[in-house]
């Protein structure tokens, strides 16, 4: 999986807000992405769409695709409830014709589809499954609080809102800051960019703080940090039994809060979880830090802000707002850099020790 | 399986607190129970062990247990992490050979175990996974809340506390007053008693509160009140997950707190959560509350105690302590009858109508 250069199917659903493993693999697989599949936006380029990926083209079939020379084909949309659109299965099934092996991060395992199997078997190519969990995990049992790592989480006010990639961002400010940094991912794209993980909304639900407990104490062998995915959020109703579990599993020392300030409803399902009101970021910090209290003192100790649909002088007033609402330090750590929160989790370690 | 007579399977761990699923068949199953198998408490009565049962015998062996006549085995322990212990392969081996229909509850599915399952095919009798979960779920939508039905929650400090007790009891106190009343079983015992629903520990993580939003949806058909089986605790390390996805899945009108007055510390695992030491009952009201909050204003209205371990003289007390200290009616439903919380349910539910 490694090595890799992908056409990443999107169809109908190539966007900034609706297509998070796409832009996660543009923005970090750089040029292993060689073209983006949607007919809806085809003929425009990635960086027209996202606002980043340069010039990577957006075409509107697979024969197109074809074109660039991928070597697999990445499903880009998680779409909700994590099942196939009946439409997509001629294009993976002339993909898996072409050659291609399909990487997937969807609920519904392709490799369990008779069909695409046998394509996939009868031209010799794998089919990824990124969210299948491993079948050994049981319940935690607390070990994550015994790692010598200082831990650092991220949560969120929603779902899709930038906490993989606040991580990541703090893992490269903290590497850059000559910090040894395990990064445990828990979905699929975190999965497809580290090429280990858990999927932790996949998992038999008894077992999501188990997950995390594993992927804590793999991330900290040799590491002084470990930087843990957050996924959902404590007030979306869909997702929040994930975004707790995981958090009881990972027991972190202090987490670090991502939010998008132009979102004021729950995210996902065209609008379904729009009677839900986020709640402010004071108020989202104590139910984050009330949550884990019971088990562990952690603090919330920076804010990451998305804000990819503001314009610069709106960012710059965001950031200086929640600064401000908060008494922490924040930043977008995309447009601004991770430094603020880098620099807050390394004051945090040393006030422990 | 609703006319089957059981033999229960509860070797090495029949106990007041160690074999739930066992008690509650018992408890609500009644004279379809005719043994219990465990060695180690063989040739007492399940009344000796328990404090009810009558003169059920405890059994030493399979061979034992089958003079009693049963027409299936009963898995009566629920281990944490839900795997098979080794040595009750042979027993199960044994069971299907005598012609008997085997029901499980753990996570293991037993049908998915070769040997077994070519053992029940060839003897022709079914296995019986209890908390296999439906494979057509999906993530939940917040339908649960549009209702008619008043929806009734229990929640706990703690796991294995007697919330399915609780919901139990509440709904023969409703029923006794004339109220239609459905009850929403979320785990192994509950769907063996009721001979539906879903063991949302066993779902995809995703998919926790699109399975209680499920429940909630059928119980509700033609009811005026449902009463919601909680699982796990908002505190416990591995099982905290299952707990907000199941509040936030079935969006309750009111919760039913319960509680152990002698326990001090998490339960389960042989003691790997005794660094969890339990919030207090204001303390976990509010954080029942708090948890549910953002998505709708639902109250703790009553406290359910389980008091099996104490004498009536000091749980008495504690049922006036709990009074006391929370400001809400307490009972243990078992011991003293449900009636403060069934009148505390028709009170919530008429002023909000």
């Amino acid at each position: 999986m490694d090595a890799y250069r992908y056409l990443i199917l999107a169809e109908g659903s190539f966007g900034p807000l609706t297509s998070k493993t796409a832009n996660s693999a543009v923005r970090y697989l750089g040029d292993r992405v060689v073209a983006v599949l949607d007919s809806t936006r085809a003929g425009s380029t990635v960086e027209s769409v996202l606002g980043f990926g340069d010039g990577i083209p957006v075409v509107a079939t697979l024969t197109e695709g074809l074109e660039y020379g991928p070597t697999a084909l990445l499903i880009g949309v998680a779409p909700s409830g994590g099942m196939l659109p009946l439409n997509w299965r001629p294009m993976l099934i002339g993909a898996l014709e072409a050659g291609l092996p399909i990487v997937s991060g969807l609920h519904f395992y392709l490799g369990d589809d008779p069909e695409l199997q046998s394509f996939a078997e009868s031209r010799g190519v794998p089919i990824h499954d990124l969210r299948r969990p491993p079948d050994d995990l049981s319940v935690s049992t607390g070990l994550a609080r015994d790692v010598d790592a200082f831990v650092v989480h991220t949560m969120g006010t929603d779902c899709n809102i930038g906490k993989m990639t606040a991580c990541l961002e703090i893992r490269r400010g903290l590497q850059e800051q000559h910090r040894s940094v395990g990064f445990a991912p828990t979905g699929q794209t975190g999965i497809l960019i580290e090429g280990w993980g858990i999927a932790v909304d996949s998992v038999v639900a008894d077992f999501i703080a188990g997950a995390a407990e594993r992927l804590v104490l793999q991330a900290a062998r040799g590491n002084d940090f470990v930087v843990v995915e957050g996924q959902g959020s404590l007030v979306h109703p869909a997702y929040s039994g994930v975004t707790l579990g995981l958090l009881h599993g990972c027991l972190p020392d202090a987490i670090i809060l991502c939010h998008q300030p132009s979102r004021t409803c729950a995210y996902g399902g065209n609008g379904a979880y729009s009677w839900v009101t986020l709640p402010s970021l004071p108020e989202m910090i104590h139910a984050c830090e009330a949550a884990v209290a019971p088990l562990r003192p952690a603090k919330v100790i920076g804010i990451a802000l998305n804000t990819w649909d503001l314009s610069p002088e709106e960012a710059a007033r965001e950031v200086e707002k929640a600064e401000r609402e908060t008494g922490l330090p924040a930043t977008d750590p995309v447009r601004f850099g991770p430094e603020p929160l880098v620099a807050a989790v390394i004051a945090a370690r040393d006030a422990q020790n």
